[in-house]
């Protein structure tokens, strides 16, 4: 054995057992998908090395399970009113139920925000899980300093030494562009999401891209991606009496409701106005006229930020960032 | 001071300064409502008998902030899925937002309910809350033994050393058949809820109290709160070919559900079978025909629990149980 079992690293067990540390990660944390045999390697090592991995240090020290907190910093109307959220928890959850993690929600106002944060530097999560990040939130970063986090979505400040897993927003918006372009839309409106939100600046910068390139660029109004603020965008919209004929809505949330504000003041959807969403969640197909969408997969989202953490509270300390493609999904209002 | 300042109770505190044993738990949470001298005599009272707060010791001990868990043993898209889970904690959360208190959520589901309550056992959580109990969770009622629990809903198990905020199941499901009995239902069928929750048995009781007393007993079938269970025992009461002109479901969500399956099959709603549901959630009034149905009011259900576990956590120990009224709220369905 080393002198200092904190020394040995995920790296050198897999080294004296032949694995990958990705390997010794699923082994340590209990997954499957891993040889016999393998197992076996690496178990010897970590006698050998005695390695005691950081998620059972914490566990002999406190004599409890580790648990991942999900910190998501939203009113609660807005956590239970966006199905976006129930489908990255889902993903979340379906990967820690394999594991011997235990997963707690933080659902966090602004007004609640200080004691949340407070409350997490006490040390009580060996993991965080960030949704829905701001970027006025400096203190989640502060977070960092202590205990591993993985973001739902790149932050915007220094990405370079976060772990992430994020959709291709930018991407994303320029499909669903493209697409009212292709329709042959002369003048192409937006509903932003919220500005301190990476998600929210990249899909208006995919919207940029496509609209300055092709000339059809439209009137833009700002959201927050609740559905209220879809349905004020819609009317600030129609109140200024620019003419336009697609709209690209930065949420399937407030898509939904600047759809039924068109219907309600006459338009035809997409004869008058061709509309395209994002996130393809419930909301796309909630009621008539089914959403045209961009499709992100928020369920594989959160089952990787659930593996990345698992990864990390493993032992794992080099940031990584995974993005996910996304798709165009047509339906009826584009 | 006393020689042991853990033998001081909230009550000998109130006795010294003149004041409730609310007010004193109320000056110790740091909620609104008392007056500036009430304030300072509490304060005087603690610190000549040298009173120190349960949660404040256990802050002290552990340089943590107090913690509220709320437990919720259910799948993830049930939770998602059943607005009465969204208006339940927005009512803790409210009121937790004027406290120091932290609110944790924890949803598990059967698989990963033992690792949930080893770790609450661990002495993780001040207090927990527990919503949608099931008779199955004994391990639930151990945990009282270490930590304060408030219970949304009954316990089935002796409720009378339990502490709990209820809605009045049987008096609410007795109001909803009723209100068919006098629309003249003859037959009134019934789609149940889980028969091992306490609401779910309670409703069934209001059910079976109304029709025998009135001779309008109809056939039964089981649900689980589910919508996909609703449109299940509505598909079975249409195969039996025992004719029903009244329908109590007992929860919205079920209710939805079993309307479309009606409607489907030929059925005019409320001409040919009036329906009422339980809950009034925003499941009721989520697409046409709009449901008529029990009201319970849940946030309040949030609020009061969080209220209870915010006076457990400063001291107080007597089992207390709260019953809200609940109304019946008319609109297309019956």
């Amino acid at each position: 054995m080393t002198d200092d079992p904190k020394a040995v690293t995920l790296e050198s067990v897999g080294k004296l057992a032949g694995v990958s540390r990705s390997t010794v990660s699923r082994v340590i944390n209990g997954l499957p998908g891993v040889s016999e045999r393998a197992e076996q390697a690496v178990q010897d090592a970590i006698n050998q090395l005695g390695y005691i991995p950081n998620n059972m240090a914490r566990g002999l020290a406190t004599r409890r399970a580790a648990v991942v907190t999900a910190l998501i910093p939203e009113k609660m109307d807005r956590f239970f009113g966006d199905p976006f959220f129930g489908s990255v928890i889902s993903g979340i959850e379906d990967y820690m139920s394999e594991t011997p993690l235990v997963l707690n929600l933080m659902v966090t106002s602004e007004k609640a925000f200080q004691k949340t944060l407070a409350f997490l530097a006490g040390g009580q999560s060996d993991g965080i899980l960030v949704l829905s990040h701001h970027t006025s939130h400096e203190m989640v970063e502060a977070l960092e300093r202590r205990v591993p986090v993985v973001y739902g979505g790149r932050p915007l400040r220094d990405p370079t030494h976060a772990t992430y897993v994020d959709a291709d927003n930018r991407d994303g918006a320029r499909k669903a562009v493209q697409h009212l372009v292709d329709r042959k839309c002369q003048r192409i409106a937006m509903i932003t999401g919220p500005d301190d939100m990476p998600s929210g600046k990249e899909r208006l910068w995919g919207f940029m891209d496509v609209t300055e390139e092709s000339g059809t660029l439209g009137p833009i109004e700002n959201g927050d991606y609740s559905a209220q603020s879809g349905a004020n965008a819609a009317r600030r919209l129609l109140a200024k009496h620019e003419p336009f004929d697609g709209l690209f809505v930065a949420n399937d949330l407030m898509a939904r409701a600047a759809v039924d504000i068109l219907l309600a003041s006459g338009k035809r959807i997409p004869d008058d106005v061709a509309v395209v969403g994002f996130d393809d969640s419930k909301a796309a197909v909630s009621s008539e006229p089914l959403l045209t969408t961009v499709r992100q997969d928020s369920w594989k989202q959160g089952w990787l930020m659930a593996q990345l953490i698992t990864e990390m509270i493993g032992g794992a300390t080099e940031p990584r960032s995974i993005q996910l493609p996304t798709s165009l999904v047509v339906r009826e209002t584009a």
